[in-house]
């Protein structure tokens, strides 16, 4: 039923395959006490064979042809770790036909073609894992798919983005500025040239699409994530917000409630009692509300080599016990249940509103009478003076309200004559 | 190879048991999708069937003859949350013996007779599964056993007592007395008419001694881990602590290095960066760094009714797939390491020490002094004068020194006649 040996198509010789490769040669005794069998890499797919590497490797291992490991039948499980997104999900799909086990740690690839793949692999009895793709260094998805088999997830909240994460602790812990924050992660390594994707939170909206996917067992699609990356996070908002017992952080939200679902990400005022609240710099965590298990936090680095790599090799490890007790292909589970997503009357929650107002009477009347006009109450306020004259500055947090609600409130304020700005809004979060 | 059933034989129906009676009841549909079987609990051992219950339930299920579950050739799986070590061994060795897979929630059993019960179970060919038994609400062993399986796992640091946990942070944040603190955790229910095993460090002990068997694949004993609880910890520990930037908790450690062990309970002073440190109340967490991995932290509640029932019934739908795929008895691997204990020399720390002394000339002279002689060399010092004349206060964090040279030191001190008192030690841990 098996062979002595796995043998292993590695797709991508970056950082991550190289730490796959690292771990799978120094660990080789443990891993065939784990599973029995020696774990080999047979091929590497690269982009330039001829290329000097920091690892040594054999050369004979090495090609620029991927269909040479695709289509080779003596490969057991393709390991890919090159990223891209249509062009690797063809590779995945071709593996996955020719009845090779996969285990990816690419996130956008997930994000996007996720249920397609999972269900190309249940139809062939192919295993595909991908721990890796969330929070590198944290065992999630298994916590999800195997520690709350028994329990019904209604909330789930991430700081799945090390990068917008190491920046908003710089701003909040050192005052520094967005930019200056930006620009040392930048040169730690930590944000691309282009850091876009982590910034504007799109990073964040894949891992929570990812997450919801499996922990609420729908289809989520990735634009229907809300999406709000920390741009316009400023360094007055974290003042008002550190005032009123907040912290700032980036936060995946994803909520079931009588199953109908929300799923967003967005800057986030957070308790500072809360335990995502004290997730500082790189780390990642998610925080997961089950019914019975009621709250829990899995923390963690959510990137870098080694432990990106030790996801990808703890899914080998599966796939190969799986493959001795010959039962591929049920592991990460497709979707199979309806999606229902909420209206935005349907999702609530608790608001952070910061006005610049006329210093005037008459105006707090003014905004009072429209927030009880759209039934939103208020929580706490505190007015203080603007360093324009004759102006002065308001903070809001209202008590639990819809989306609708509060939307209609802002665009009223807007047409207000004595309201002069705008300031920001947050997603307000606490505990249960 | 399996019927359409598994039947289940429930020992002990307590909070814990009624727990997974209504887990069962409440998710039939969800099991019976993850597992394709239909999970019946068909008999249950109570003291007194007679006794009026608050859960409903079938009369004719209850029993109060082990033997009747132990022997019974229908059940497959004994799930055990009745307690006792010594006469519960007997009826969990004489279920494995008739080829029934265990389920256990019992730490006080697991701590003292799980390396034999485990080499039972795998004889046998039988699951023994125990989630449940350390940090109710955490799936960290199963974090353990696969999320880290291709890594080496160096320290473990838990918060695994959340009676204990319950009682510091009631001192620390609102300054309460240890008396009163634990009189409310008794009235909450959060600790016991005798708290003695909670205060006292050993349910602490009994969780590391799990944890460390399971995390190092070696034997441990209970009686090999060094427990102190928090009876003697202070507020005045705990305000010098705070200027120090450290919080007080009960910390168990597992350190590992280069194959060496050690494994403790005390109270330790933690930096206030340190992930532990902002683990509040009842909350469990247990901090584990992995070579690859890196730091990683596993959040959640250490006990009640459902979160511990979820977790044994997480696991019985694990030992019914390994039923489905007739693999069982290979989970949770039986200790195949060679045991090899640090000793006083080789177990290396960080100490506080507070010290009340004469406050006259040459004292601080003789105590650096016996330091040097120990090669004890120190980070922080505070010296302020004590509320009795003619004395001061001296408080000091050592840098990394070994137990055996602090106790050294511990010891000349003590012999000293300008110092009039140790007050505290306490081992300090932080950041890696």
């Amino acid at each position: 039923m098996l062979d002595k040996k796995v043998k292993v198509g590695l797709m991508g010789m970056g950082t991550v395959g190289t730490g796959v490769l690292r771990l799978i040669e120094g660990h080789q005794a443990d891993l065939l006490h784990q599973t029995g069998v020696q774990i080999e890499v047979v091929k590497i797919l690269v982009q330039d064979p001829s290329k000097r590497r920091n690892f040594d490797v054999d050369s004979d291992l090495l090609t620029d042809d991927p269909y040479s490991l695709l289509q080779d039948p003596k490969i057991d499980v393709i390991v890919e770790v090159m990223g891209g997104i249509d062009q690797t999900k063809e590779y995945v799909l071709e593996a996955l036909e020719h009845g090779k086990h996969v285990i990816t740690a690419n996130k956008d690839l997930m994000a996007v073609h996720g249920a397609e793949l999972l269900q190309k692999a249940a139809g062939k009895g192919c295993d595909l894992f991908y721990e890796a793709s969330v929070a590198g260094g944290i065992p999630i998805l298994r916590a999800l798919v195997e520690g709350f088999s028994s329990d019904r997830i209604t909330k789930m909240m991430g700081i799945v983005n090390g990068t917008s994460n190491y920046i908003l602790t710089k701003m909040s812990q050192e005052g520094q500025s967005y930019e200056k924050a930006l620009k040392e992660a930048q040169e730690l390594g930590y944000a691309e040239a282009d850091p876009a994707a982590d910034v504007g939170g799109l990073d964040a909206a894949r891992k929570m699409s990812i997450l919801s996917t499996l922990g609420f067992h729908v289809g989520m699609n990735l634009e229907e994530v809300n999406c709000q990356g920390i741009t316009d996070v400023s360094l007055d908002d974290m003042k008002y917000g550190d005032r009123l017992g907040y912290t700032i952080k980036l936060i995946g939200i994803a909520k079931q409630d009588d199953e109908l679902i929300e799923v967003s990400v967005q800057p986030t005022m957070i308790e500072k009692t809360h335990p995502l609240a004290s997730v500082n710099g790189v780390f990642n965590a998610v925080y997961v509300y089950g019914e019975a298990v009621g709250e829990t936090m899995f923390y963690g680095p959510g990137a870098g080599e080694l432990p990106t790599a030790n996801a990808v090799v703890s899914d080998l490890v599966t796939v190969v016990k799986n493959m001795k007790l010959g039962v591929n292909g049920r592991g990460m589970v497709a979707p199979y249940k309806e999606k229902k997503l909420k209206t935005e009357e349907e999702i609530w929650s608790k608001y952070f509103v910061r006005l610049i107002v006329n210093d005037e009477s008459g105006v707090l009347a003014q905004i009072t009478k429209s927030l009880a006009t759209h039934h939103v109450s208020i929580e706490q306020v505190i007015q203080k003076p603007h360093h324009s004259e004759n102006k002065a500055e308001l903070i809001m947090v209202t008590h639990n309200s819809s989306k609708k609600s509060v939307e209609g409130v802002l665009k009223e304020l807007e047409g207000l004559a004595a309201i002069e700005k705008i300031k920001s809004v947050y997603r307000v979060e606490g505990s249960e």
